[in-house]
């Protein structure tokens, strides 16, 4: 595919930020510092919709953007027009031509789409001057929030349809325009088979599905008419919606009109149930359909579904080969956002060495972790075993066998034995200069598919799934607790000796 | 402000439709009525949130779609492409051509932007050849659902806000780039004071705000050092973020740095809290501000805020003047869709008379109404008393006095005594010719205001609001369920036959 963003979009993105990031930009270059290395990681803290995994995706769109990143005359006019509380111009005009040089010249690395990642492990690691690595905070977010969280809602909705399609039908009811193109693409990462988002389909070349709605058969004096009239029109894509009226009325004009077709020497494709009980429906219409010669003729069943309501709907036996999924998938309704964030985490002094840098919390599960990450995967045959983040900048070799869960100290494991193991975060751009070449969307989705094999049944599964090891190596939990006990220590310190201060 | 979709999107964006309303259009042709004329409404059937009202918004980006609405050539080969289940193409050259011709002829009504609306209500009312309002069914469903979800959801949160300001700072985690800028904007229309997004800033002309994050601390070697460098560096425009490592401790060395703006001339603009108990945090930083002669000094709140968040803080004596909410109100977290559907409801025959057209349902929610709609609102003084949904067709002037809520037959009420009147829908396109002016966004915005001002407190609250008179005019009432009788009772002898046939 060309690029999304330059295909989509006309002009700069890269204002395309928090507001705040440019005010820092503009502190950190009166401050002198804007140019001093620095590393940020991006990730998440919870797997989303309280399952046991996350899909990760979104990275050639973040590629996309870094390609573009670069503010235009017309950015920076915008910036030169913004004035500060005194009713001056807030950004002074050097440094809007320090801006209009800017070029994105970071290190990227980044964990590949498709692929299965767990909370507190860095999807994106970016390292270069601290200015650009601020600015790329909100839309590196914006879009790896999205992406990931519609590609793992889709995997958790196909993993439950089994052997049955699943389709994405949820633009008129997505996010704004982008809200339903890159939802399209996300969920076909995730495993859906087609869309009816003719847009994305044209963009992303993902195949579009889709035959007609309520309108057509309202449209025509009646039912059967209205099918008539669909199967002289497109005799190749036949599938009725059967519910304007009466849903099993609507299958036996469905199979007259399949009659018909048989003898023009083509075939009906199908019925679509949109409304009512579609377990009870599909198992009567299935059964007018076999008994009436049309044993190949598949049941698509539509209407607010998700993976809950489709694990509840094969429970009780109902005939559907094809889901249509909508709404609930992509605005991934059951929680809408996954939240991840963007940490600095390392710093170079000004005499060259690097310096670690750690954000502490009341809330124990927002401290940020230091240093240089990268994360290992230990697999065991066909099966992923734990995963290990690791400092990087403390030691390139792992001294320690032991992983420590993030939030839970109780909970820790050894690296298993005779384990291959593998390090997820791999070179996207070197100084600005890309140097991955993306793989295609189907190679994309084909790695989720064979990610999601070697991820354990029991952790796969939607309800109260088993807990994937994945956490710190000791050495680098050990250096983070000491650096949060520092911390604490000097703070009270200082707690006391203002005390003491008012006191007096 | 110029057109968004031109000033955003390159190409055209006439695909963004769902697959099926293309093998429709190319079934409409093939069956010779793609040129009938036809009348469609887009409305919704519960107001989000569980809330008593939905504040409309979208108009001006549907008139955006709607002007550049034109296959492109890219948009044609790519249809040429497309084959069918016997690998042919699906679509003939002739229809390809016929595309290629098109361009928008309809009628559009609709009701403004910044009004208050209620279930059933048709927001947008098409009329014009079936083929168009066929296309145009999922691009109108995506613009109106989303906007009008996020205008609703931050009048809500602005609501409770009060006097104090709401900041809208979700893209990070908006759903895609769009769900961002749309949300922008419509967080704007609901009342919100600016938002974070630089580029909804420069499209829209949206005030932006923003300061700094824990990355901007974190980047120096301590607190105070960079609360220093950032006064230095901006000294109009500084509010401290205190809880990189103890909330409290910040806002001392927020004063500390306060003190030394004061001897530049300058003066601290305020703090800024995002985690933490907020309620507790708040009070005691006011109390820290006001005893250090800092009265004037903001306490700005974040951390996952939504309207219950605030009323609760507020309950709780929280001493903020400035809510900045993110990802609840840009994704409308408790409900991330509005659910808003498009249906035909008449259409003209082969002879030049309309029929009118209904959808059925085994849920009687999702039964449509027939005609050519309009909504007439009545007002006592400056409250809002009932609204009356009306079928143009059958009667432009009303007789009935009564109306009768569409879903539930029991409750209805009587048009007010002494009254005035107002049709809610206005002309905007008349044969595809924009006839309208769209107002500014902070036009749009001070009609929200007022429009909010007008209807009864009891109606307006979050928990258990009351229910807003709002239905369908007795006539209108009566015709719709003859039709559905009629229909039910062809349904059954049509079933009677056929099980009839069936058992001989």
């Amino acid at each position: 595919m060309s690029s999304f963003f330059e295909t989509v979009y006309k002009g700069s993105l890269t204002l395309l930020t928090d507001f705040y990031q440019l005010t820092m930009a503009y502190g950190y270059w009166k401050s002198g510092i804007s140019e001093r290395e620095s590393v940020f990681h991006l990730y998440f803290r919870k797997n989303p919709f309280n399952g046991g995994y996350t899909l990760n995706s979104g990275l050639e769109l973040v590629i996309d953007y870094l390609n573009q990143f670069k503010f235009s005359e017309d950015d920076l006019c915008y910036l030169s027009s913004i004035k500060d509380a005194d009713g001056k111009e807030l950004f002074e005009k050097e440094f809007i031509e320090y801006l209009k040089d800017m070029s994105f010249t970071c290190n990227l690395d980044a964990i590949q789409e498709g692929t299965i990642v767990f909370p507190y492990e860095p999807l994106l690691r970016i390292s270069g001057p601290l200015i650009q690595c601020q600015l790329l905070e909100t839309p590196l977010l914006n879009i790896i929030n999205f992406h990931s969280l519609i590609s793992t809602k889709a995997a958790r909705v196909v993993s439950v349809a089994g052997t049955s399609q699943v389709l994405e039908f949820g633009l008129r009811r997505a996010q704004g325009v982008d809200g339903g193109l890159s939802a399209s693409r996300a969920a076909f990462i995730g495993g859906c088979s087609a869309t009816s988002n003719t847009l994305a389909g044209k963009i992303f070349n993902i195949p579009v599905r889709g035959t007609h709605s309520h309108s057509w058969v309202m449209a025509f004096d009646n039912e059967v008419e209205s099918f008539y009239a669909f199967a002289r029109a497109m005799p190749n894509n036949v599938i009725f919606l059967v519910d304007t009226y009466n849903s099993l009325e609507g299958v036996k004009k469905a199979i007259e009109v399949g009659n018909w077709l048989k003898t023009q020497g083509k075939k009906l494709g199908g019925i679509r149930l949109d409304s009512g009980d579609l377990a009870y429906l599909s198992i009567e219409a299935r059964k007018m359909l076999d008994k009436s010669g049309f044993p190949e003729a598949v049941i698509v069943a539509s209407n607010d579904l998700d993976e809950n309501v489709i694990a509840s709907l094969k429970e009780q036996g109902a005939q559907v080969a094809v889901w249509g999924v909508g709404t609930q998938l992509v605005t991934a309704f059951d929680q809408p956002a996954l939240g991840a964030v963007y940490k600095i985490s390392a710093i170079k002094s000004s005499t060259g060495h690097w310096e670690h840098r750690i954000k502490l919390s009341e809330q124990s599960m927002k401290i940020s972790t230091p240093g240089i990450l990268q994360v290992r995967r230990f697999s065991n045959k066909n099966l992923f075993e734990a995963d290990m983040i690791f400092d990087t900048l403390s030691s390139d070799k792992i001294k320690s066998s032991l992983i420590i869960d993030p939030e839970d100290f109780t909970r820790f494991c050894e690296i298993p034995k005779n384990c291959e193991s593998e390090d997820l975060l791999v070179p996207i751009y070197r100084e600005g200069k890309l140097i991955y070449k993306p793989p295609t969307l189907n190679e994309i989705r084909e790695r989720s598919f064979t990610q999601l094999r070697k991820l354990h049944a029991s952790i796969r599964r939607l309800m109260n799934p088993h807990h994937y090891p994945a956490g710190l190596e000791k050495k680098l939990h050990d250096y983070k607790l000491n650096l949060i006990y520092k911390f604490k220590k000097k703070d009270q310190h200082e707690k006391r000796a203002t005390d003491l201060n008012a006191s007096m």
